[in-house]
């Protein structure tokens, strides 16, 4: 192909102030803010392209909802520096809605790696996405985070668990499950 | 708007006889066949309209590979009658390189209920997209089955387990998780 580049792409998803809200309950990995700023670090530091994908929820009771007074702002570790690219989505795939397939394919992005906010919705559905439409797709485990949720039958479900069925069900499917220093070293590697 | 139909379809995602193949596992649901059954009885009976998903996988070890002699054949409890729907995917999601998406807007279907195989891959993958795409979308969770999985650092996972975080993390996000009988009555009064 003509136009392929080795540079791998940064996917950082809805790392947002409104996803502090207390009401979304107890979350897992506090350490994923510093990981994502570890990523963006990197990833500025080698001029490799980086996508904040920031969402606009139109669901009642979103924290995300910018019509109830949601926070949509960026966390400070995730903020976009000028001059990046910053796509708005309105559901869960940064890939419905939006430009970011035609972004990537128009610089010849054909590799990313994708971290934030939450594990297993609008990350995940992202990197399903991602991996079907045949990007070269890597979800950087310990910068992704979510929430305990319950099933349908009421059955509590601890984020932890929630969050390593999301890396069981993607992985060797959609995409390679990675961490922060694996993504870390293979961007300072992009033609490898 | 000018065309909707309240008719749900049913789309049945990749009921194939290569998924009976021994190398894949334990598999949860016995009952998913007799369901999937049930529900193409139900909707053939009020004349509403049924979309077959059939997958030709391009993966090397997949038992729907046809290039690796992999059966892609309908299991016989979904075999299609003539005038129904088939439509072929590459990839897990039903809406990818495929005219599913053009094909529901251009009769006016808004609401889908889905079924088949595995829950956490194929269906699960179709599923998100049809909510995110703005489908009035519901997975029939007793219409469904998986096989039990590893996750990436080797920890087991069973299908009871991965099938039930499938539920729990579409439920009330990408869709409504109902069973047989719900799909059943819903149909039967689809103006409701």
């Amino acid at each position: 192909m003509a136009n392929v580049s080795p540079r791998p792409a940064l996917v950082v998803v809805d790392v947002q102030k409104g996803l502090d809200d207390p009401k979304l309950g107890r979350r897992s990995n506090p350490d994923t803010e510093k990981n994502i700023a570890e990523l963006l670090a990197g990833w500025r530091a080698l001029g490799l392209p980086v996508f904040h994908i920031r969402h606009f929820s139109r669901e009642p009771g979103s924290p995300l909802n910018p019509e109830e007074g949601g926070d949509v702002r960026f966390k400070d570790e995730a903020a976009p520096l000028s001059g990046e690219a910053v796509i708005e989505k309105r559901v869960n795939s940064a890939f419905i809605g939006t430009n970011l397939e035609e972004r990537l394919r128009r610089t010849g992005i054909e590799k990313i790696y994708i971290c934030g906010l939450t594990t297993n919705h609008c990350v995940e559905t992202t990197t399903r996405m991602a991996g079907n439409l045949g990007f070269e797709t890597f979800l950087v485990s310990d910068a992704c985070a979510t929430f305990d949720r319950a099933g349908p039958d009421g059955t509590p479900h601890k984020a932890e668990d929630i969050h390593a069925m999301t890396l069981a069900n993607v992985h060797g499917e959609f995409a390679a499950v990675v961490e922060t220093r694996d993504a870390l070293a293979a961007a300072e590697r992009p033609a490898a």
